[in-house]
């Protein structure tokens, strides 16, 4: 049985007679392959990768899992169409919170056709890519049962500037993610620090970046998962990067992605001043307990 | 009394009539203020920065010192012009072998105009630029008391392409540096290797570039600086990194200069390998020794 997926933040959607991906119980998600030369690009991405001995198992585990390609009934009712068949990352989740960053200044490569990337480069000046280094493509954060997800309208959420990333970032691990609340940053130190935490397994992405030169990875996306009610509940936190979107990645020809490193620096350096802050913030309390 | 520096491989430069920096006998750089933005920019940037408690000294020390503006016989025979005065950093130095590395994928801030914006692109477009992350923009490597420096062309720079950077960075740290010869690399583990060598003085920049927030260096340059003589007769290679030009540099605002780090990263990762790579040959050699 294939269904709509319940937590896609960015990207093609399914549904009202529309192409996107679909999932299965089994923790499948099917990604129909775009019809011009990026559809043919990811899965000869997804199958150079797989079969690529020089990436490192701990590196390896940031992708989601590649199945090859399979002929189902597209979402649109156009009959069997050609998909790719890829782990389902949100697979056994509950309410998981999901960042989408699209990372780097440039979301266009060198090759592209001039018009591709006069396109590119007027949406990347628009939206915070040029000035930040990546921007934020979609979002939804768990606020609670009741209220359930803020699910921010995209038109908002290209609007965003420096300041709301780093709000949306600091709403993402707080008890209180409530619009108009000063977020407190509760869950910080277990969903962004700590040796299984965000940012461990973002500086060890950064760490590879720094060495690999097989690919350029451009307008590919960062997800960022957690699930608050674990942490309240199990004390786990479920926080987990994972890389996707590979339509437009090109061969790294011995140069290093440094259009890539230098944007996931930058979000890197935004999630550490959260934790330094909420580290802060922790102490003054902690201080103040009599 | 004030003469044209020796040692000059970028930049505009003094003589014939033409307007460029001049140096004395006491170590002083001077510098002519360009008429436009840049001058005053340059200036608000020294200023700045000498003043700025935030900068660590040892990050200080890869900047040339700055002693204030002077009015000055400008070189072209203008009559008095105002001078930035700077630590001239080849003073004492007898056959310095030097690379002038502009940073950054893109020389253009995003605040420039449009025609700035365009000019800059094409050229970085062009240039190494936008596949590197950086581009050489002039070089003097010294050959041997013979035959003196090799300093190409402005033109030939121009064309160099990943391989030729490759090259160029091979020859600056060989013994047997001329053209159609394959270099060997003599120089790599005392010039860009060890503790005070180049490969640690660019990590220990880019350790500040992950973390500053401060300003962002556009179109700022990276010199390497050392002589191979030293190396041959006291065993010490005056490996030196310095940053120069600082009339493209605004505020950073809070955000890393990813541009920057991310270039320097590719350059680091060119360094490394060619450091490598010689350990690989000495390995070889030593082993092959009866």
């Amino acid at each position: 049985m294939l269904k709509v997926p319940n937590h896609q933040v960015a990207g093609h959607q399914a549904g009202d007679g529309k192409l996107g991906p679909l999932v299965d119980d089994s923790g499948n998600f099917y990604k129909p392959l775009q019809s011009d030369d990026r559809g043919s690009n990811e899965v000869f991405f997804y199958t150079s990768f797989s079969s690529n001995t020089n990436i490192p198992n701990h590196i390896r585990r940031f992708f989601p899992t590649f199945h090859g390609t399979q002929l189902i009934e597209a979402s649109n009712g156009s009959g069997k169409q050609p998909h790719l068949v890829l782990q389902d990352i949100f697979s056994g989740r509950l309410n998981p919170s999901i960042i989408d960053i699209k990372i780097g200044s440039r979301t266009w490569y060198p090759q592209a056709s001039e018009d591709y990337i006069q396109k590119c480069f007027m949406k990347d000046t628009k939206r915070s890519s040029l000035a930040l280094g990546f921007r934020i493509d979609g979002l939804q954060i768990y606020e609670s049962e009741g209220s359930g997800f803020w699910k921010p309208d995209r038109k908002l959420i290209h609007k965003f500037t420096a300041e709301d990333v780093r709000l949306v970032l600091r709403r993402f691990i707080s008890s209180n993610s409530f619009a108009g609340v000063d977020p407190d940053c509760t869950f910080a130190s277990t969903i962004y620090g700590g040796s299984g935490g965000i940012l461990a397994q973002l500086l060890e992405l950064k760490e590879w970046f720094e060495h690999q030169t097989i690919f350029h990875f451009y307008s590919c996306s960062v997800l960022m998962v957690c699930e608050k009610e674990s942490v309240v509940k199990e004390m786990s936190s479920g926080a987990e990067v994972k890389l996707v979107d590979f339509a437009h990645v090109v061969e790294g020809k011995g140069i290093i992605d440094h259009n890539f490193l230098g944007g996931l620096c930058s979000l890197i350096k935004f999630i550490s001043e959260i934790l330094t802050c909420s580290d802060v913030h922790t102490a003054k309390a902690s201080l103040q307990d009599p």
